[in-house]
């Protein structure tokens, strides 16, 4: 199919599209800010009506930023796009060179919070249909867009939105999920599949009081006791050593580990990205690449007690907390491992440190390469930038991708308008601009290519029961 | 010696000791509040006039709180009195019932920051002498106070003010020390030293910035990396594990052992007290007293990193800290355990954690029990409550005891005004008004008992050194 009009289209319009991105980053849609998130609803829903998409806000708690659905398209087989317009909170604020909601270009870049997770892909997404139906006469698939508002909260609507609708979900034949990146050399990124992911918070009281640290001989300190539990939870290389976890954990298979050979990911450049001295447990290479796809991680991600300001305070600390995730891979269930964490508490003494989940944990998730979502996905960047994308087992980042998609038998993907540096959940995220134009020009061929791959997946599976199972005699 | 004149007049003249007492603890003298401590210096000057005590302001660092000398008595032996004008910090502000810097009276307490430690032997002190003097003819000894501004911040002016005068501080014959208290039972306690103090922070830095979790098993967590170098430091019983640590610490002798079994210490009183399940490392009884007394501790006074707000942030945190203090014993000088504690991370591999100490670590320190100032001591409480004084071979807390008295050859002993529950350095300090009362009688037996003993101190010495020793034949 020739799409020279359709990028012209977006060449010409590109302007346009730009604005729509900064109009949406402007707005703080952090967790917990009503207001911020009601408005980018409503930008959601502008964005959705300029290109034809019906919209509909579905809130199962009002209280909480709704689900934006949308849809477009009357005929051929379903595809399901799912984005977020919530966004990281921003801190630390003073590590940004440019205020984290105030978007702003700067060589080629275009710097925001929350614009390559994952703002750029809704945005892109919407805007090429809109290139579409301005270039071309109909859509040759059926889209339906989900847009949440409490992926970066992990809030539990999204999980009561698809109990209610299973078969409705069920109707798609394939799902584009929320963002995706270019890595180190250029070539675009796709992940068939999400880690699982866990948070928690464990807290220790050790008295009813703070006391003079000339009893702390005797005193229980409850950091102290935080900090021993925490140790007996993973090992300094990085090894979960949770009780009953690693004997869950699903060994990657040969074929899983040959998805890995020729991905051209670099320990080296990997360490200078993060301004990093050695890796955990100073792996290198493909030790390195096993971790970061199949291997499962448990990580502090905040701690305190006791005093924290400056100077010095001669205090044995009553209370301490720390905030944990877990990345997990199958077959590691979050609430499996949640029973196994307060278990293997208990067993080392330690069943008055409080574990208390936060919600909207998420399973691990995996896709075939053969899917139609995958194989459309391939060809879809290949034929935008010329080069042969990378694929991924599976992505180091979480997303709730087995609830929304494979609990429903609906196969997903990734790709979006990232890059290797895009600093996502850290200070100063940002995207090229480039990568916004080539990720618009990539969803309308996915709009082309879909179907076609759609028909063959079924064909071969309807080729497959054409052999009726052999009766027993 | 009749103290009938004496006592009348203290209790004739109570609510204007209070009344000195509550002005001064209304001064919030908190380290960095500067026209607090400039008030506290004034008050404390203001006091010692209204005693007839020649005061003088000596600051070696003209940005920080002077220390004031007082002088009182023309004749008899020389006794050093050593109490400070600045107070802890008044956090955690939440837990306090009555706010920490509106002195109140509420069931026979006076409530309020640094009323225990010290603020109250301060006033004690100056308002035994202003009884003295309005019932007797003259003070049989000379008196000489030292008031700081920087116990609780550990400066070092203290250090280069004694560097300057070893001589003049040598001439004293005995020092009695900030502050003391009753036990449970309600006998007071005398401390003969203290432990010493390293107070120092933990720096950590794994990245150049914080990363997204999802690279939790690939890219270093300071947190993690900080905890697991702690670990090394002392084990879950509280053991100090850090290399030549262990080595170096003076076991206590029988003798030593012998200063305990008077004691009427029981673990469980302590236990409930603290409000604490179980003492570290289980231990009780003798055990838990030797730990008390001649055991050695390092605590973890606050931490801090990463993401320490309400909800889930899932990121990877690039630095870390911890602020510790370790209470020393001999042989564990400040200077020599620091350096220990760098070797054993180095050791390691853990050279990249910043090791920083703060100012004013103090030296461990210990009094003969046959010392001028210890049985004095011993003598004045019991003549004021008809209770034998406890005696501890050390005090669990620290101080620059060493540093203003050891050093100089002069031997401390401490008492004081608070009890068992006086919550010093934590929320709710306090005194009891009684306590108050007796504290400044028990200073007017001072008075009268130290220079006998002085005196008696010094003839056992001239009739030793009587007897030549033998000459090798």
């Amino acid at each position: 199919m020739d799409f020279s009009a359709f990028d012209a289209y977006i060449e010409a319009h590109i302007e346009d599209a730009l604005a729509d991105l900064i109009a949406l980053c402007r707005i703080p849609s952090v967790e917990g800010r009503k207001e911020a998130l009601g408005e980018a609803v409503a930008k959601v829903r502008e964005l959705a009506a300029s290109a034809g998409i019906a919209a509909q806000s579905v809130a199962p708690r009002a209280d909480r930023p709704p689900i934006i659905t949308g849809e477009v398209g009357d005929t051929g087989p379903l595809l399901m796009v799912y984005n977020h317009y919530d966004v990281q909170p921003e801190d630390p604020l003073d590590a940004w060179e440019t205020p984290p909601f105030e978007p702003t270009l700067r060589g080629g870049h275009l710097y925001a919070r929350g614009v390559a997770d994952n703002k750029v892909n809704l945005v892109a997404r919407i805007f090429a249909v809109r290139a579409w139906n301005a270039v071309y006469a109909a859509l040759p698939l059926r889209l339906r867009f989900i847009w949440e508002g409490e992926e970066e909260s992990g809030g539990e609507q999204l999980a009561a939105f698809v109990d209610a609708r299973h078969e409705w979900i069920g109707e798609a034949e394939g799902c584009l999920w929320e963002s995706g990146y270019r890595d180190d050399s250029g070539a675009p990124v796709i992940s068939l599949g999400v880690k699982g992911l866990l948070c928690l918070e464990l807290r220790c009281k050790t008295a009813s009081s703070d006391a003079h640290s000339g009893q702390g001989g005797l005193i229980p300190n409850a950091i102290w006791r935080l900090i021993n539990a925490l140790n007996t939870m993973r090992a300094p290389d990085g090894t979960v050593t949770i009780d009953g976890f690693q004997e869950r954990v699903v060994i990657p298979s040969t074929a899983d580990l040959a998805l890995l050979d020729p991905l051209p990911w670099s320990a080296e450049e990997y360490r200078e990205r993060y301004g990093v001295d050695m890796l955990v447990g100073g792996r290198t290479g493909t030790e390195a690449l096993k971790v970061l796809f199949f291997g499962t991680s448990c990580t502090i991600n905040g701690i305190s007690g006791g005093f924290e300001g400056e100077g010095t305070k001669t205090v044995i600390p009553a209370t301490a907390r720390a905030k944990l995730d877990l990345r997990l891979v199958p077959n590691l269930q979050p609430a499996l491992v949640l029973d196994l964490i307060r278990t293997h508490l208990a067993r080392r003494g330690y069943e008055d440190i409080e574990v208390i989940p936060f919600e909207g944990n998420t399973m691990p998730a995996r896709t075939s390469p053969e899917s139609a979502i995958a194989k459309a996905a391939v060809e879809a960047l290949y034929a935008v930038g010329g080069v042969a994308p990378i694929v991924y087992p599976i992505s180091p980042g979480s997303g709730p991708m087995y609830e929304l998609c494979q609990a429903h038998g609906v196969p997903a993907a990734n790709f979006g308008c990232g890059w290797s540096g895009s600093h996502v959940h850290a200070p100063n995220e940002n995207i090229r601009v480039s990568d916004f134009v080539e990720g618009i020009k990539a969803f309308g061929r996915l709009i082309e290519a879909f179907p076609r791959h759609a028909a063959s997946t079924r064909n071969e599976r309807a080729t497959a029961s054409d052999s009726p199972p052999a009766l027993r005699q």
